[in-house]
């Protein structure tokens, strides 16, 4: 449990570093991140490179007994690079190439840009790949944001011609697996594919998926390039990459295969507005983000590099990049470090240090102002270097949780490709079914569909679109062990290819929960079909909802919606949804299967959340008001950190050893 | 009165077709749509012909006993013809080209397509022109779908010249027919004249609507050109084109002329979303589409081909295209197709026989399920299959009705062209007026602009903007032997030129209306100025408000606004609107015309509709709860079908015969 | 205090134009304004003028005592000129030319364009120069009009670096001004810097700020090659340009210092829906516009040119090219045209003479209808006729008010390109500082930062982002002597070259205000904090909310908001708003700082305006109900027009003369 910063020595004299340094340690920093986006500081000119800076500022990083994350700069792509190669640009859906002037204006299918990326990181290895204070290399900075990772350029183009060769091998199959006899769509060789963009009314959504999993692909690939760079360069520390939260254009657990360590960049207030809240709770966690955001996060990227994970980015007041710009309720910095702690980080790094005066990012806070004093997260930096050796004295061990939720990037992808019903959105599906596991208390795994199941109490899969049958197979036998399962509507409703299975919904996962869908009734905002489950006077369905066969129903229907139709069935032990429910409603579902489970639940107040690591138990609370912990919460032992009350952004923490 | 179905042989096995077409004939299905969209399956590769394919499923559906409608493939040019020929491809408002992965991606001004277009539809048409199965030919498959009809690609400018240099003759003649001395905008050629799009400011309105007359002729020369070639190709039989309901970018009285069969793709949820109602009412009517969508198509289309008109695409379930995709009510699949033939329907066919299980329309219902499992409409296909031959023993010749509705596709240009006041959308408004007569218990047939108006009790006419002295003459010949006119706002404001006429609005029509337009007060949607009318309360203008010149006002004031203004207007009969005024005004002040022009009205229970064929009378209930027919409606010799309670979705039809 | 129209002879035939002429002048009406977007009809071809027909119109409303501003026709480059250089198109956003077919498709940096019109501009002049009833010349048109001054053609890019060069010398300059560090985003050549646009995420927001300075510099140097033209070819009247209300996209002080008059083009109609106002006041004011929005535009034209200014065009009916376009209420013309001579017009020149039949403004009202007779506005046109004489009588030389408002352009250019929290309008904010002083009924003159600040009682400042020592010492003087001054949140938070000071915000403002700005919290729209203030219950900010460092707080805090935070603090009578505050909060502030500095407000009932010009007091009723004027308003000595009750759209007048 160490704190980091996000530092970047090229945009201040170098007589400051040393003060800099100096200042990071006592406020208890013990890691520093340098390097990325200083492209043109490293090489003004092709060819003409200028690492001396570079020297200087790691030495004197290094001096001051700091250890370095050195990140590469590709992700800028200098302007004389851009001109000598003007098509390494990406290229947008209306046919654009997305311009110098900001970042990530690279086309990751690019063949030039892999061979500079590939020389630009092999130069930086060769110089530093030894040096002792640098701890650890991050490739390249966010990938996938500003909607980056969708291009559709020549190169982009041809590369999929080649990459649809290598899965389907010849046209015929390709065809068949697509069905493109339908709108005579049929192809008669793989360059005669086109990218499914600009087409009249929407593209074949076979082809999207493809074109989905081609463009993630390249991720991996470009990801790897530089993974192996670093390699090859002798590089033998860890590497990591800093992802985003709320980002699913490309599998992240994929990337991360070739990872040593899962990071993230978490900013919980400015992806509030990108959030699917409503307005009310928007207002309501404005300076404070909604509780479950960071959380969701945290459990992902542990799911990924065995379960060492970062946050390389903690926001440490308002940000300049969100509709609107909130500042942080006095003690969020803290909560959230703190937070992050809780779901097992190894460390918390802020970005950054100082608050630049120009430039895009000269409205995001930093550790510093731009005059050099001190900003009001300052403070709550130094309570969190304080607490952090009272806990290091427990056993910080992350073991897994009774629950996990499945989440696949290739369920959001397929949801956007076929929504069906507005806004059908399945990463907002998840994070739904998240936040009413959290607030019955529970800890949860997120885990991938590969995913072993074994030992886990319960299982949920909110929207599992595409499923196999190697993880029906891996439910049943989770079943078979007593593993508590509850499958949302949609989940095995596609083939890998995006047909619907020959059996319908839900496919292979047909016998497990004993249902067919026969019809799905998409429903429109107004539409709220009502149901009453215990908990949950005012359950609904929103947005999705199926009609099942009910010749073919071998599962007992445990809740109807009023005008009789099922909306929760049961089928030994397997609970399938036949609906998008409400959020209170999956609380009172997830309440009562665990019940069954034998896993104990507590219905936290509004704003609050626990999560466990180790031997310690930690609140936080969210809300902008007081909030007590329920009285069969309240330690014997006392707190190590806070107390029974915890105040707006408070955090408590106490020892559960026995 | 026969049931049809859209069937793609293609899709399936060909060992399924003998199967398929034994099931059709069971479920009372006598005619059969096929080979639209087959294109890169006749054709793999240019020149490459693949015929066979399509002679065995045409003898395998005669062999059943089905007639076939034979669909020209031409909405689907194959990706090796795009290739050869991008050329051919349309071109969006913002210079794009429209890219191959859908369909309808042709261009109709493009030379290259017409001669391949030719082509195909001239060796399919010598292959099975003397077919015995085959009883009809469906040119294309409805032209416009996703916007098609406007392009702006170098053929189409070009062509646009020409088109002008035919209407006009000379650019002195053009550029004062425009008012192009407005902003320099003269031309000394026609080949300088641009198509109206990507200008600083709105494009000069009378190029705008010789643009959209240009477009639409094409699509009359295009369809003509199939017409020619099946027919010098020995095609004998009918010919049909699908239109599509609520597209108004072409002429579609234009196009039909050229048709023995109009016939039209009725797809009331899908719908339901586009139209233009609020949200209680797209709440309300989800599941069944809103009561008048279907009813104004069926006489839209009556008013074609001389009465003779199919539904060729019944929604059999839930559509996969529109934004929330609501299944159907149980009973609407039903309820559709009766609805179809007490309109005059020859065939209802429903699209499609089984669903597809793959593509851009897999979740797009047919009447069988991806695994030939029966849907949900099946037994209503039933029903309906054993109820036709009670009908059919009555006199089912559909006759004229008593009161005519104008329609005219310039108007809906017009009015998109130039609003002037926001969501002056004319579409909506004569949908407006249609129900307004239809809750009324009223049977109406729509009419042309060009059309005799002899013999109907009383002809209404909701904004026929570009009016001409052949037009007033008729109405006046009609007036004087007795027809009740009903004029509204906007009507007679433009010349075809899109000038004001020289004697202010409404033109041509001032002697007829008494009345003389002298300014318009455009009604922001806050802005709902209130007149009393008897019946309706809350009558209002929305959207549009004229003010009259009192001076030279000849008809007299029969109901002012609050404020004093004119609202309804008499001369000799012929009532004149100054406003957009609501549905329920709008019913008051035909329920008051009809007394006078001695018509019996109904004021219907909600969602209820009434239509006569012949002897027959049916009913139809909308609402999603059951409604009792109005006592003096229910027929003292009972009912063929149904009775005096119409459940939610219900019908009922009794004889009228004396 | 004269009359006015604009008159389009070669609309007409020349047959009508000595009877139009004889009507203008039976109307009271003295200027007429001709000749612009008439290029097609003086030059047809390339070469080919033909000035015969204006020669003759020339004459004609000379001959009728008619005086003539001339317009210069570029507004409106012929299709001849675009075919022959199509470079001379501006460039949108998206890279698209944007194309002939309306006007203003001229690009301000083409070359081409700039030699063609100072040829046209010069062939005009040295056949009109000195025609003795041409008054004045009015350049172009309403530059700006349609988005019109951002363009990013080739010859546009080339332009920018050029200028660049010669704001900063050097490229070095350029990176650090900029801190193009940030990003890898340094240049090694101005030849490399790229227009701010079509960039992955936002662009450098010291590019945009310098790419619009470079814009509005174009439109200086554009019109000012007009201006040389024209004075070169013998021209010695007054030169005028027509400017457009809510237009921010160049400066409009420094091109009207090359201008002897400024004029803008008043529709107060067209542009309520423009402005930032809720629905309610939308629909309450429809048919009469905003009670400040003539007001402010009048205010802000007095500044420039030494105070002459007129109205170019004033609507005198409904226009055409609103979202919804509604007639004003009987009475609005001749109030609209009494307010502009009481804010110190020399002319009101109405828009136009007789309404257009055909073309984009079709629906554009005249004073005469297209068919010639009078519009609703005529009667209004005479009473302003008779009335004038009467107040010609008295003292109309328009003095100094005693409050200030600043108005910087580059302030609504800084919070457009980096507004941090939704919606922050700094244009919106002036107007609202500017209503809240109305409503006090206060005169208030609008300088600019460069202005002397001598003499005023009051200066308020209500967002003057970019602040230079200059300004904060003009302000610090005005202080000494005496003036109150009110400075609103995000003044002095940027540096010239966009960055944040180095002292952190207000910058060169901070010994003056006594506050440093440590952190700001941007607001989403329904965070509204509560502050109380006498006189305004509901007091709240909005948008923006400013934390001071409380360490360096030198001002004593007036107002604080309910969570404690200073809203309002004071230092030697400097008042400072940490916060956008809502307009009733902005009146209480401004009427305890009018009571402090001596200056008499009077609350206004709703929808009245008062304003002075030498010895007359006007009052106008904007609100649709009848209003009294507060008692002690009326005048001892009795009205020169209307009297103490003012009726929908009425005036009242009378003299305050001691």
């Amino acid at each position: 449990m160490q704190l980091g910063v996000c530092y970047y020595p090229e945009h201040w004299p170098p007589q400051r570093w040393a003060d800099d340094a100096r200042a990071m340690v006592e406020a208890g920093i013990s890691v520093v991140r340098i390097g990325e986006f200083a492209w043109s500081r490293l090489e003004p000119r092709s060819g003409e490179l200028q690492f001396e800076w570079l020297d200087k500022a790691v030495a004197t990083l290094a001096e001051a007994g700091l250890s370095i994350v050195m990140g590469t700069p590709t992700a800028t792509p200098p302007k004389w690079l851009v001109d000598a190669h003007p098509e390494i640009l990406a290229v947008d859906e209306h046919g654009r190439p997305r311009g110098f002037g900001s970042r990530r204006h690279y086309c990751f299918a690019s063949p030039v840009y892999r061979t500079q990326s590939e020389r630009i990181v092999r130069l930086m290895a060769e110089r530093y790949a030894n040096h002792p204070a640098i701890i650890a290399w991050q490739t390249d900075n966010e990938y996938g944001c500003h909607d980056t990772i969708l291009s559709y350029s020549p190169a982009a183009r041809e590369g999929f011609g080649h990459w649809l060769e290598k899965r389907y091998g010849d046209v015929e199959t390709l065809n068949h697996a697509w069905g493109s006899v339908f709108w005579s769509m049929e192809v008669t060789g793989f360059d005669q594919v086109e990218a499914p963009v600009g087409t009249v009314t929407e593209p074949h959504p076979a082809i999207v998926l493809d074109y989905r999993r081609y463009c993630s692909d390249l991720v991996v690939t470009y990801n790897r390039l530089q993974v192996d760079t670093l390699r090859a360069a002798g590089v033998s520390v860890d590497i990591i990459h800093n992802f985003m939260g709320l980002f699913t254009e490309f599998d992240h657990f994929d990337v991360a295969r070739d990872l040593d360590i899962a990071s993230w960049d978490s900013y919980p207030l400015g992806f509030l507005e990108r959030g699917a809240h409503d307005e009310a709770t928007r207002d309501y966690y404005r300076r404070q983000g909604h509780p479950d955001f960071a959380g969701f996060h945290h459990d992902l990227y542990r799911a990924m590099c065995k379960g060492r994970w970062w946050v390389m980015e903690q926001q440490p007041g308002p940000v300049n990049w969100a509709i609107s710009n909130a500042a942080p309720l006095p003690g969020m910095v803290r909560l959230w470090s703190h937070e992050a702690f809780a779901h097992g980080a190894g460390v918390v790094s802020y970005f950054r240090w100082r608050q630049a005066p120009f430039a895009q990012e000269q409205m995001h806070a930093g550790l510093l102002r731009p005059d050099g004093s001190q900003s009001r997260a300052w403070p709550e930096l130094l309570a969190v270097r304080d607490e952090l050796p009272v806990l290091a004295q427990q056993d910080i061990t992350t073991t897994p949780a009774s629950v996990a939720l499945m989440f696949d990037y290739s369920a959001v992808w397929a949801c956007q490709i076929q929504p069906h019903a507005a806004d059908f959105d399945a990463l907002e599906l998840h994070l739904s079914w998240y936040s009413a596991l959290r607030r019955l208390g529970l800890d949860v795994d997120i885990v991938p569909p590969t995913a072993a199941l074994d030992g886990y109490a319960m299982v949920v899969l909110p929207c599992q679109v595409i499923a196999d049958k190697a993880l029906a197979q891996r439910l049943d036998t989770a079943r078979t062990a007593g593993t508590r399962l509850i499958i949302g509507a949609r989940s095995g409703s596609r083939t890998p290819d995006f047909q619907i299975p020959a059996n319908l919904a839900p496919g292979p996962l047909t016998p497990l929960t004993g249902v067919t869908v026969d019809q799905v009734d998409g429903l429109r905002p107004g539409a709220r079909p009502r149901l009453t489950l215990p908990g949950s006077p005012q359950g609904h369905a929103l947005r999705w909802r199926e009609q099942l066969d009910e010749k073919r129903l071998k599962a007992c229907v445990v809740h109807r919606f009023e005008d009789g139709m099922p909306a929760v069935t049961d089928h030994q032990g397997v609970t399938y949804l036949t609906a998008w429910l409400d959020e209170d409603s999956m609380m009172a579902i997830f309440a009562e299967a665990s019940r069954t489970a034998d896993i104990a639940t507590t219905i936290l107040p509004e704003g609050v959340r626990l999560r466990r690591r180790g031997t310690l138990c930690f609140a936080f609370n969210y809300a902008p008001e007081p909030r007590h912990l329920p009285d069969h919460l309240i330690p014997e032992s006392g707190y190590l950190v806070g107390d029974a009350t915890l105040s707006p952004a408070g955090v408590s923490i106490w020892s559960i050893a026995h």
